[in-house]
Order: C-alpha cells, then structure tokens, then sequence
C-alpha cells in the first residue's frame, strides 16, 4: 500500500485523461503519447506521466499508451467500475437540471434520491425519482447506502445540510451552494462555482489575453 | 508586450488565486506568502509563484504577497475591473438556474440577454432579462456589444449556436452541452462537464482513496 498521499489537484486531473481517452478510444486510436496527449489537453507531458505514476506503470518506452487498457485503469481507480448512488439536497431549477443531466446521461452515476424542504415539491419527479422530504434524508440515505451526495440548496442552508449528510454517512460532496461550508476529516467536500469559469474566460477578452491563441 | 505565451491551466488557476485573497481580504489578513496561499488551495508554492511571475513581480522577499493589493492586479489582469456583459443561449431548467445565479450573485457578469427557440419561452424573465427568440441573437447581440456567453442548449443544437455566436462577435463561450464543439481561432471555447467533478470524488470513496486524508 502507498505510504505517501495523492494531492487533490492530479485526482482532479484524471477525469480530464479519462474523458480524453474515451473520445480517442471511441476513434479507434490505439496508442497515445505522453507528448501527443499533453498536446490535446494543454498539460506537459512531464505532468502526466508524473501523474499516471502515482497510480502505476501504464506507458510502454516508445510506444506510448494503450488507450483503451489505460481508459479501463482511470476508471479503475477512480471506482467508475460500477454505478454509484447520488443523492442531490435541493430540487429547485439546478437541482432539477443537474438530476436530469445525470439521469440522461446514464454514465457512472445514478440519482437514487432527491430531498427538499418545500412540500411543494414532495412527490415530484425529479432526476428519475419522486422527491423526498428533507426531513427522511438520513433514514433514506442509509437504507440505500448512499456515499455521495450533490448540494443544490441557498448559501444560507449548505452548511446545515451538509452537516445532515455527513450524520448519514455521505463522504463525498459537490457543493453548487456560493459559501464555504466545514466538514469533518474522511469527507470529502468540493465546492463548484461555475463563475471562476467565466472568470477565466473574461482573461481572452482583454487586451493581454487576445493574443494568445 | 509579452512574446510568450500564458497556458490555459495558468489562466485557470487565477480565479482560484482570485476567490482565496478575496476571502482573506474580507477577513483583513493583510499579507500572505505563496507557502501559506499554496498550503490553503492545495498548490506548491512554487507553481504559484511562476504562474504570478508571468504576469508581474506581485511579491516581496521575506513578506509575501499584499493581499488587497493582488487581488486587485489578478482582477485587473481577468479584465474584471467593470462588469462584462453575458448573454445565455438556452432558457431551460439550467439556462434559467445559471442566470438567476448571476443575477443574484451581482459580481463581474451582468445577464444582457437570453435566448430560446421555443415560442413559449419568449417574453419569460430568465436572469433578470426577457427571454429573445434566437433569431434575434445576432442583432442583439451586436447591439448591445456581448462578448461571452454561456450555452445551455442539448448536445445536438451544441454547435449550430456556438456557429452562430460566433458569428454575432462572441469571443468566449462556455458551454455545459455534454458535446465536443469547434471554434475558430480567436474564439476561447470552454465545456464544463461537472460529471468530471463526480468522477474526481468518486475516488475517494475507493479503497486507495479513502485514507488520503
């Protein structure tokens, strides 16, 4: 077992290398470098195989990597082998769209519960299942050994709801919720603002950036 | 003038950079040094300080970084000195959760317009604004001088919109269709997948994961 830890920043690169290699695996490409996939993914080649290491030996000298096999190990260590269950706290318009998507796109997770606070909502279906009341989420969350968990609830409310999930036994967590929120150690929690992306964006508009292309 | 250029992954981590010293700021911590920024966002150190050095000489010697006074140069270096106006292509579920987001949030983007195909979604106020059916993107569009603009259309409709943008003049675009889209050169395109995110935290829910703590 590795006695050393992985920072976060390569775990969040491997969805990249994933996706990457399922569009070339779905071409029929058979083999990529380091060099040719840093070239497609803007990331040295140093840093992948440099990634890839802390995983295993996965390039072969000179030819490269298998891209299906390689494909296969990612999803691999990412635990991608099976569905896993999502849970999404707050089924207003994001909640609804994100339950969906992954409803739609029937890759790698499954809604298996949504919870609100607004009676509303109760019984609506959202994300392929009938919305719960917040007030069953733990009972429902451990019945169906949920580990993860979406957070779609105002800032106002994440921290509260978070601290409900990690009662329940959720480890993993992806805030859309615009607040710092606290979890204890063996959770998980990251939090996804999409406005950092237009953040960056904003960068090719100005007179620095518009040359860089 | 620069003659070299930035990379994408370094332009991506200034909003990172970005959102840290706001919320030092707001806290009043007057310095930081690239350990203490670094140890905070799971970054070397190192790596932030070259990806500063590509845009001026922030810190000093033995003090570190003036917090305020960053965050004010990363802002004026993302072109975040006045609001940027943004327009949404897709007045669903997402298009209208993404644009309330905005709208409330009241920081960097202002909505400027939405657009919809569908006549029943044409006068609904989505971010602030009246939806647009989408044969008046390009007039409007130019008109009102629009530069970014986020896509929440299906896959399927992904890359006859971003066509049309960019036709209109858009030069960033951020797309959450779950679909590959090609732009001309000149035009930054960026898909955000939060699938990706998932998959990121679906790690640490495996074996090899769940020590990493």
């Amino acid at each position: 077992m590795r006695k050393y830890k992985i920072s976060e920043i390569v775990v969040k690169r491997l969805p990249l290398y994933l996706r990457c290699l399922t569009y070339l695996d779905k071409m029929g490409v058979p083999t990529i470098s380091s060099h040719e996939l840093g070239h497609k993914l803007g990331i040295k080649p140093s840093q992948i195989r440099k990634d890839l290491a802390y995983f295993g030996e996965f390039g072969k000298q000179g030819i490269g990597y298998d891209v299906s096999y390689l494909r296969g190990e990612i999803r691999h260590i990412l635990g991608l082998t099976e569905h896993i269950k999502v849970a999404v706290v707050g089924a207003g318009k994001l909640g609804q769209a994100l339950s969906d998507y992954i409803l739609l796109k029937r890759e790698d997770f499954d809604i298996a519960a949504v919870f609100d606070r607004d009676p509303a909502k109760i019984g609506m279906e959202v994300g392929g299942v009938k919305v719960s009341p917040i007030e069953n989420l733990k009972e429902i969350i451990q019945e169906k050994e949920i580990q993860m968990a979406i957070v779609t609830v105002p800032a106002n409310a994440a921290q509260k709801v978070v601290n409900l999930l990690v009662d329940a036994g959720v480890r993993g967590i992806l805030s859309f919720a615009p607040i710092a929120v606290t979890v204890p150690e063996g959770v998980r929690f990251y939090n996804v603002d999409f406005t950092m992306e237009l953040q960056s964006l904003a960068y090719y508009l100005t007179g620095q950036g518009k040359n860089e292309y």
